[in-house]
């Protein structure tokens, strides 16, 4: 990739992100609104310079369909609060007891775990209200699809996962079982929710796109917790390995980790040419976003 | 109130039970499906004795304007996970700290905290994953009543407000302010729900109605938590007060505590008679019900 069209992707990037912080700020409740501490906790972490990358999944596969980002806004920000909230909640000291995340000091250290667990329990619980608003005869569809790859069968069921095999011996097919759900179900969602909002009757190309671009995700982000340089990352290196946790690179070391990696990207640009595109620019602008997954260094 | 009518109402709250328990179990996903852990969990809670206050609001709605239980099935499953996941995330050693609830271990004793973190995470999407497959459209309406009593403007604030003020002064209208939402608001929205799915235009009168009940609820809540019999209630007396919180027995002291119950069950009564019934038959067993939580001891 040449360094020009690098810098372009980034600014393109940058348009995006302020485009999402601006659709959050609009849907959120107010950050002053009474009870204003937990108003606060929830603008904290979702205003904590997260990359939006499953809105951005969102808005790319409405491009790529012909239409207007407009059209996914209130399911590509209920996916990025859910998605801040499953941070909040992982982070936790009964969890994986992170005090960082992003380079910023994570909820609970700021706010307190009580008010931690509610912030997350109110940016979930905001999302679905967020849909509620959603005016289009998709809605049943669209909450079926952000609910079930939110729950025990989706998320939470990968952090469970997790949470069952840490200190305990783990099989490649487990961690990607674990890795479908934890991750992957969530930038899944985002495309599928999409293109149901375009009216693609058939979404079996899109859900496999999300579940190559998640697994691609998941490989990059173990690759990044050995390899990473901690001041980009904004967290202790080797975090996940030091709790005992299986990793890719820990059961297959970094070569085979980096081939992986590199499978699921060359299989993910093959699902991204399966679907019947509208928008060639838009599909560029995909590749690219892909791309960053596979080569991002935080 | 004569024994024997007593009797008969107990029969029926019971039998109302059967068929809420007998719905839970078929909305849930089943308790053995992958990850185990996370779905024994979630059954574990929900399974825990709670009365199904909340699920028996909605029928009675339901049943006074001449519908069938049937119509309220999913709202009033959802709003009870709900509460069951409040419960749950409320019980963490990080929260009120609790041993017991209803006579059992909570969730967190029994599953760790971690996987009780996430069964309410879960429960609280699943609530949402049901509202996905209620055939209505009054959908949105139902999704917005429910999202927004459970949101940081409805119970998750009232919890907020209860860890702030929890060692500090209160009032008792801040006190109002919380239980409105920390109690009321999930009391009032199964009431709410159903006059909505049973087409009813202004509900004023509902919502009226549920804040009577909830403020009734919570009064009376708070003298059991001095007067209760330990044996009865599950868990030990005095737990509120000896957290540090505020409760209207500790800001009114019992006399005055049994007053203000009165008036918000008169209040709660009269409410009820300004709805336009088709049903008198369930109209008395909603002031039996009214009833039964003034008098209750448990």
């Amino acid at each position: 990739m040449m360094m020009e069209n690098k810098m372009d992707f980034e600014q393109w990037l940058k348009n995006k992100k302020d485009i999402i912080d601006h659709w959050l700020k609009e849907l959120l409740p107010g950050r002053k609104e009474f009870p204003e501490k937990i108003h606060e906790a929830m603008y904290y972490s979702i205003f904590a310079g997260g990359k939006r990358i499953r809105p951005i999944l969102s808005i790319l596969t409405a491009e790529i369909l012909g239409y207007n980002d407009e059209i996914v806004k209130k399911p590509a920000c209920a996916l990025e609060m859910i998605h801040t909230y499953s941070l909040i909640h992982d982070d936790l000291p009964a969890m994986d007891d992170d005090d960082f995340r992003r380079g910023h000091p994570t909820n609970h250290k700021v706010y307190g775990e009580d008010i931690a667990i509610l912030a997350g329990d109110a940016l979930l619980t905001e999302a679905f209200y967020i849909l509620s608003q959603l005016k289009s005869d998709k809605l049943p569809e669209i909450l079926r699809i952000i609910a079930l790859s939110s729950s025990s069968r989706g998320m939470v069921g990968g952090q469970a996962i997790d949470i069952i095999q840490t200190n305990n011996p783990t099989d490649i097919n487990l961690l990607k079982k674990m890795h479908a759900r934890k991750t992957g179900a969530l930038l899944t969602a985002p495309i599928e929710c999409a293109a149901v909002l375009c009216g693609e009757k058939n979404t079996d190309n899109f859900r496999e796109l999300g579940d190559n671009i998640g697994m691609l995700f998941q490989i990059t982000d173990d690759i990044l917790d050995i390899r990473g340089n901690e001041a980009e990352l904004g967290k202790p290196i080797g975090s996940d390995m030091s709790l005992g946790k299986s990793t890719f690179v820990s059961l297959l070391g970094i070569e085979k980790s980096e081939k992986e990696a590199e499978k699921y990207f060359k299989s993910a640009i093959k699902s991204l040419h399966r679907i019947n595109v509208k928008n060639n620019e838009a599909v560029k602008r995909f590749e690219e976003l892909i791309r960053f997954i596979h080569d991002r260094s935080h």
